[in-house]
């Protein structure tokens, strides 16, 4: 950290502002010029807060020079973090074992993982809003069968309009744990109060909605569970803001995080957002975390989901969270952006296509 | 609302739109051109869902003419809505009564209410972070002599770091009361969770944060509490839906609800945020909601607060919220824009200058 | 400024950059931590190209401490620079003294300046196109005797589409002058063009639009006439990119510029763009150039020229650009912004009641 | 287009507006609701100016249906547009065949063709800035080895201050010819002036900047030249406003247009834009044009130039502009997003495998 004085910095604050860095540790290697005096402070300056020492009034700015996030910083971990779900058999490929006819092997594992990061890719696919057990189920088997290594699907849905529907909440969750019952694929479904956790409870990862990267509360709380935690990025959140929510995740202790692009806030409005993919290789080189693509939420539109996850895909993402819906004629429900299982299928054929020849960074692998 | 069609609707999906649109009780007028079609909805569409019908396949696109929200909207209440707050005559200003030295008529009303909207207007102000009851008290007695109506403390404090100071939280809203309980003052504070809620039984007015416009369920929660509301604009919130999040806790029940303009966030680095204060006039026309301004976290910037504070009352703010800190020499824990209380003071004359000449809209006042 | 190297620097090339800052006439002072070497510059830096140094192989960063414009600062030039035009007498008030018919003592001052700077404010208004010789003249008339100070009048219209009206080139300048001619105000067009200047020679103030903010080969090329320019802010240009375009024209010689907020483009589309009223303390503090807004084209919407135009003017701005149309229930040719000559009455009464309560920064005045 | 009326339009201004519409040979549907009257209009509207009807009092809103572009409409024009330059044989590839030592058959075709656009891919690389004659000559036959279609370079460059280096212009135009003398490689090179046009007599490509996309005078101008015109889009331009411009040119009769992606400003500042990858799915779906992508100056990065060169590739894209220097460690003149040789070799081949997986839209090829 580098902190740039004012021209003739008040004596007596100058030396609280030394005393102060020194009781953190620090040692400050000083640089007299004419008009200007500069501060280079060595040691750990994670914990270091930067607005507050701009706030003095003999600073005139201060420039991080090392990154302030720590637990997800590559520096630190070099080896990629994989996320690691294992799927089940499932109802639909199990035996029925007893008299009551239930399938005593489905809650086994398949032998397969669902797997992001460290060179694994997996596609998360299913509906924007649960609506239906049949819904769910139908399409959980439809996009397991093109490879989707996991199910999402909204329970609880943060919609702008409180006159909007809000999602199936409990019920939908219930639906989705059908769905993986038959299926065996893990579930993935967003959260949006820390008193929802407990209805979480047999969900594989836990989503943070962009509108709430920066519920610290509610990050904390996640930082105490066992999950995996999927972390979209805010609408108008910076790349190193995404990394401190993962920051405060992991300082509670839980380190299994997935970042997820989903599109940024900007002028053009040809697109619901604006799909910002320079963010996957940025992010790998700065942290160790997988990072997967939203396509369908970022832009909004069905036609440029497949271009978009073939660009994510190339560029190296670890995996993709694309919205799919089986019945669009009938349906009054589901988003502009919503694939069909046909469509879903060939979108996983061209990535199967694409994943041999995408961007590999030189960074040491798990 | 206005519905346009894609070429050569498929007649199923056609039936199915006008059958599902009529069941919400609307009128359909229908314009058929050459190769558009366009449906015209007449009656109540603010609980129609845009998105869901731009969604459909043979939808091209929807515009809305009316406003999505009811209980916010002008048109519906024409008449200004007043949030008021009685100031008490606070220990300070009280004989002490008893033998144990109480101050029996402390918590009485003073007689004065500081009242914000319908042509009434006030000042928030205090420290950004409580640190200490001496404090508190202090800058609560200076903003007080200045003329503020309210003291703003945060006890309960977004950070973007884990590794930054978090707030005093409970003991911050402790602090808090016995300010109250000295100068009379109604306060302000920041809450962060649902699980707060019963912290703030005291607090007079309780603030939603930026990173909070859309933490919809406790946007709710806050709906079915008798308090007013002091709800901020989003980062990179839109106006209308800064308005569609006071109709969230409108929805409640709860109708006492202050929009605050706190700037946004866009490509500008010069300022910390950029102000947007076209908001204060196209709120006024769109909402009977009073509108205040916070120019110390919109700009970060002392010198700004200042000019930016007589811009809002010019342009017809129902208020400012503004940070003060006691003693800047010593402390290292205010913003860089927090003003000493002899600046705030000028301030405070300043604005008594300006009001008078002030932007008042033509729409009723209550 | 600061040059924060790389770890463990290529000694080749760090004394290649040494060598080479230092035959700019610049001293270093160097820091060098564990990991960390830090070269503070002492020196006139304001010709030293960061973005040079930033591409270095052994260079992490670098950091200005200095401002990068040199004529437009004001640390160099304290004092306000005063952008004066003489009103003249116009035909309207002067005696036909000739036998033929001629006003000949149109052209002679009026002995009224129209100023704008070090403490003077003036109104710019007029047509956003030049449409007749009767309507610019009719409009001009209107707005003087409200008080404007300059007309404006667009002649060379900046249109998104090819297929909109271009504007009337040089028919329209021609009628600028003759609405000049019988009023006596001073002129503002908009120049689009280098092959445009010749046409400018009788105007009395050349604006650059926002398009046009880093058109360099223009700025160069209008460095070198005698005239004030008007140059207003780029719809996604920093104020710190406007202050080096200001540097551009100055650069050249011609140091009478007036620079104008008109608003950036970000992702609110409730106005047409976000008027950044906060550009004003700011650049009054960085530069002596006088800094005027114009809230018609910032918002878009008639009814919030009117607040806004109060909000700058309480802000400390020096003008006021605002766009006025004679005959709105007929024309088909102006923005939904502009006032009707009976509005901006109105407003001119309001500037003068705000004008006196607001904000005068300390800075030392011409 | 459809226009939305306020409530209760003054009869004459409504008949005025009708009158108008029909005189431009637009059918009219009018839909009369309660408290809305919406005119839907049937015909040619590409030239109905929609912000003028915007601004009519009883107007409340426009809502375009049809594009407001042509000559670029895919509608129109299904078939994909090809940019084609041969590539000559040049001096390298040449016999030195009369007594003077002159290579007679360098200008002649090498049989090889640079195309862009209808299936056809290439990339345009060199150095960000023409510097000396072996530089540019260096640079174009290594790229050229690496299987790079035209070679770019930067004679007049548009800089922030004036106080940078601004080009070597009409010399350094010479060099860039030099090197196509030798290697044949059809060139690439910046206008910023129409001043500057005859200059470009034998520069293949002419590049318009991204400060330039709305310079409407040149744009003009370009319109009646017989080059392919390069046109990048502009740091706070929409898609459809890129459109705009490049109609600006195809308006004046020059229909071989190059759009270039190159990012958008925003709030980000990880990266020195934001690139907008979706924009390229979405304008091969509006327009027959090719569009490129220029990765180096989108990030202003080198690490990143790489993958999002690959995610651009698979996205669809036509072509890409990259920044190639050939000497790093010497050179101070170079952005920190430029490749060395080595590195862009590295990247041609890493193309050359994305490109058969890439994404193909089922719009008609040329």
């Amino acid at each position: 950290m580098v902190i740039i004085l004012k021209e003739n910095p008040e004596k007596k604050q100058f030396d609280n502002l030394v005393a102060w860095l020194k009781s953190m540790d620090l040692t400050i290697h000083m640089s007299q010029g004419i008009d200007t005096t500069i501060l280079g402070l060595v040691g750990d300056t994670s914990e270091v807060d930067a607005d507050l020492i701009n706030a003095l009034d003999i600073v005139k700015t201060v420039k991080r020079i090392s990154d302030p996030f720590k637990n997800a910083n590559r520096k630190f971990h070099p080896l990629d973090t994989v996320i690691s779900c294992p799927i089940l058999r499932g109802e639909d490929n199990s035996e029925t074992a007893d008299d009551k006819g239930n399938h005593l092997s489905s809650r086994q594992p398949s032998g397969i993982e669902a797997k992001i990061g460290g060179g694994y890719f997996s596609i998360i696919a299913g509906p924007c809003s649960v609506e239906s057990e049949e819904q769910v189920i139908s399409i959980a088997r439809s996009v397991k069968a093109s490879g989707a290594g996991f199910l999402r699907g909204g329970a609880f849905k943060p919609r702008t309009s409180p006159y909007s529907f809000q999602g199936m909440r409990a019920t939908g969750i219930k639906y989705l744990l059908e769905a993986k019952q038959k299926t065996g694929l893990p579930i993935v479904s967003e959260i949006m109060d820390i008193s929802q956790i407990e209805l979480f409870e047999d969900v594989d990862v836990i989503q943070v909605g962009a509108r709430n990267m920066q519920n610290f509360e509610l990050l904390k709380e996640l930082g105490h569970t066992n999950k995996p935690i999927l972390l979209k990025r805010g609408l108008s959140s910076t790349l190193e803001e995404l990394l401190m929510s993962a920051e405060y995740i992991m300082a509670g202790g839980n380190e299994r995080i997935i970042l997820c692009e989903r599109g940024i806030r900007t002028f053009e409005t040809a697109t619901r957002n604006t799909l910002d993919l320079s963010a996957i290789p940025w992010l790998k080189e700065k942290s160790h975390l997988p990072i997967i693509v939203d396509p369908s939420h970022a832009t909004g539109i069905r036609e440029l989901v497949l271009p978009m996850s073939m660009a994510a895909t190339a560029a190296g993402a670890d995996g993709l969270m694309v919205e799919v819906h089986n019945d669009p004629e009938h349906a009054l429900c589901d988003g502009p952006q919503s694939l069909t299982p046909e469509q879903f299928d060939t979108l996983a054929k061209a990535i199967a296509h694409v994943r041999p020849v995408s961007f590999r960074p030189e960074s040491p692998v798990s």
